[in-house]
């Protein structure tokens, strides 16, 4: 299985390289790209990580995987990123984002009448695509998937290994990158957090 | 806060993407190093992080943070590393690592006779070093603390942020992360997973 994990400038890490940590452990084959081949920098500016491809070598994976980032509201309106969404949706086994990279699956379109997520400080933001904001972790629609902020990427990948490969294998790369989570607080849903730190928080964490 | 990644040839990018994408949201400064600037590629092969300075060049950080992978058993022996890690250790106010990152800290000698984590397959390896393994989310002695396998560094993160920037912050990037985990499948520590799928992995998980 060919797997496309698109970078741009000011991507989030955690959002691809969570699901990329899950998705590989199953024998996939992983490749990430970008607009051109070469480093691309993180939305922290303290992290690079190379795309090994550009967007025109790579015209078919099986699985597109699309992260969020500060940088997903200016690509809204880059055709070249927007266009090659469209085009190798048309191929894909899924298509796939995590955080505000279901904004750009938006801006192609493919998310007009849909339920679907997002991180939740850009919810409004998404249901300017025609999508419909629902606050799961992930949530699907035939082939598409869409995950919610950061680290849900981690569970919709396990969710996507157990539909592709079975769920011996799922539970083998759960137990292999030791996912027993033990989060220190009881916040990282909007419903569950304090509303005091969920408005303090939403303006700080709009995409850019 | 100056906070310093260590990569290395074949490291396991979820386990130090994790606690990046934690750490850099107080405000701390992270600096990816390696024995040599440029690309260092992950143990899948299929993926490039850059190291933007070498070790020469980074050596009183607050904060060292060694990630595991498949690579860690070759690194054991390697003095570079190795008297770099035990050098950098006497500045830190913290010396952390994930997964099978506790085996160069163990390496350096700085685990003798002490409770400690790793990945659960290499338990023993790590407890050559003197350390005991314990199976804990994460275990901390003094200004030392381990992770155990790959997702763990995350929630060693947000306890660290929780101690260094105190509650408030640590709350708010557990919601920026939306950090509200849903593994699909119970099964995620040893003593949680079956143990026939404990044995079929424990051989393909050892350090290289």
């Amino acid at each position: 299985m060919e797997i496309a994990i698109l970078l741009y400038d000011k991507f989030t890490a955690l959002d691809c390289i969570g699901p990329y940590d899950v998705l590989r452990n199953m024998g996939a084959n992983v490749t990430f790209v970008a607009e051109q081949r070469g480093e691309v920098r993180a939305d922290s500016r303290m992290l690079g990580i190379t795309a090994d491809r550009s967007i025109d070598e790579v015209t078919s994976p099986d699985m597109l995987l699309i992260p969020g980032g500060f940088g997903t509201r200016a690509l809204m309106a880059h055709q070249p990123i927007v266009e090659w969404i469209r085009a190798v949706h048309e191929h894909t086994q899924w298509t796939t984002s995590v955080c505000t990279g279901s904004l750009l699956l938006g801006a192609a379109g493919l998310l007009d009448g849909l339920d679907a997520t997002t991180h939740w400080a850009s919810s409004e933001l998404l249901e300017t695509t025609g999508a419909r904001y629902t606050e799961q972790r992930w949530v699907r629609n035939g082939k598409i998937v869409t995950a919610a902020g950061v680290s849900a990427g981690i569970d919709m990948a396990l969710m996507l290994v157990n539909e592709i490969a079975g769920e011996e294998t799922a539970m083998a790369i759960q137990l292999g990158i030791e996912y027993d989570p033990q989060p220190p607080f009881d916040c990282g849903a909007v419903s569950k957090a304090p509303k005091e730190l969920v408005d303090m928080l939403r303006p700080l964490m709009q995409a850019e």
